[in-house]
């Protein structure tokens, strides 16, 4: 836990945040903060700052806070996403809001099994704790927006517009010949890049179709078939990596 | 399972192969193979090639193979790793596999605690079907050949130079002004790169200065401090993306 995060309630009109449960636990044994002591804390979707230690005790850890920096930037990257399995998902949500992402849109394909809607690895109680550690881990407060698609034609041609403004848009396929970096490298200053995965078994040639249709073009990871989770971080890395320039 | 890997003592000298078990049940339950269907199937660290089914039962599947390959070449990427949290690096082996690595050259650093060292997840028994897995994904037969080194001094000064051909040495961390895509594509022609990344708390003074004795150029990975697998993978994506220029 690199930065502190707690949401906008917890912050009193004077500016001070008691930290309970696993937080304050992170604070009081791993940071092993007396009072005086200085650590980072953000507010979710907010400002970054810092947090003076005035008090703790065994279950929790008062802060006098200063948020006095601007909310960062949404992360310039926004994912759409076939549903993986719960087990891959779960361990996905975390990293996603580590490596930064803006929204994460999750939707049907034809490889993507129905029982993959109705896990509890969709429900924002289940993940939003996780995103909040991969923004914790990586000092960023910009919580990305989750939504669940279930029609993936609809999303496309009548939705998609509308959740993001990203300027260029990539698809992952073992079909693309075009690189990655050259196509994330067009994106114009301070614009932004939307990136799709399909399911384990790939999209459908209907599915690729409709996305090309849409203004997404069709980028290779290389030689290798990865496992969906591991192709998003590849991908996000090489997209972030090429807007940085 | 994009290829099936079988050992070499498991292929008769009529190149004939019976699958048991977790492969038997994937061949005939996900493949859905009948008899004269054709597979991808491999040797461990040999050429990969196809197997046409012969015949199968509930418990097993018998192929006949053709084994007309090359064995294909080690991954260019060698990579030295902190020993991370068992956890993390449970969930790392197959994905290493999968992204390509000639070699996992495990370290202490100083912020590596201690019981890390003393867990099954570092038994071969237990990593070994893992990195396969990771293999069976990509489609790749070459093994990472795997070292637990306890001693990082030793490991740098006597032993690295034996353990890794690569001729460029890249050592992440968040000090790093330097771009890991500029510096791998220096690398030479056919050459190798061997990368560095440290424990969660990061490399000490002391060790960081050690390995940029030893020709490890620092380089960076962004702004967000991430979790040494994400960090392991989004390294990987950048080098593997700029070797293939």
């Amino acid at each position: 836990m690199n930065l502190v995060l707690v949401e906008a309630p917890e912050v009193s009109p004077e500016s001070s945040v008691t930290l309970t449960g696993n937080r304050a636990q992170h604070v009081r044994q791993v940071l092993r903060v007396v009072p005086g002591d200085t650590i980072r804390i953000g507010i979710v979707d907010g400002p970054a700052g810092t947090g003076v230690v005035r008090s703790l005790d065994e279950s929790s850890v008062t802060l006098g806070c200063d948020f006095a920096g601007e909310t960062p930037p949404r992360p310039r990257v926004d994912l759409l996403l076939a549903v993986p399995r719960p087990k891959v998902l779960n361990r996905l949500w975390a990293q996603l809001a580590a490596m930064g992402v803006g929204r994460i849109i999750l939707t049907n394909a034809e490889k993507v099994e129905r029982p993959y809607f109705d896990t509890h690895v969709l429900a924002e109680a289940h993940y939003r704790p996780l995103l909040i550690e991969g923004l914790q881990q990586a000092r960023d407060t910009r919580l990305p927006v989750v939504s669940i698609h279930r029609r993936f034609r609809v999303l496309v041609e009548d939705e998609l517009a509308a959740l993001s403004d990203a300027r260029v848009r990539l698809v992952a396929d073992p079909s693309g010949r075009g690189s990655i970096r050259d196509a994330a490298q067009e994106t114009p200053p301070a614009a932004r890049v939307l990136a799709a995965i399909g399911p384990e078994g790939g999209w459908n040639t209907f599915e690729l179709s409709l996305l090309n249709a849409h203004g997404f073009t069709t980028v290779g990871l290389g030689e290798r078939t990865l496992r969906s989770d591991t192709a998003c971080l590849a991908l996000l890395a090489l997209i972030h990596d090429a807007l940085r320039r």
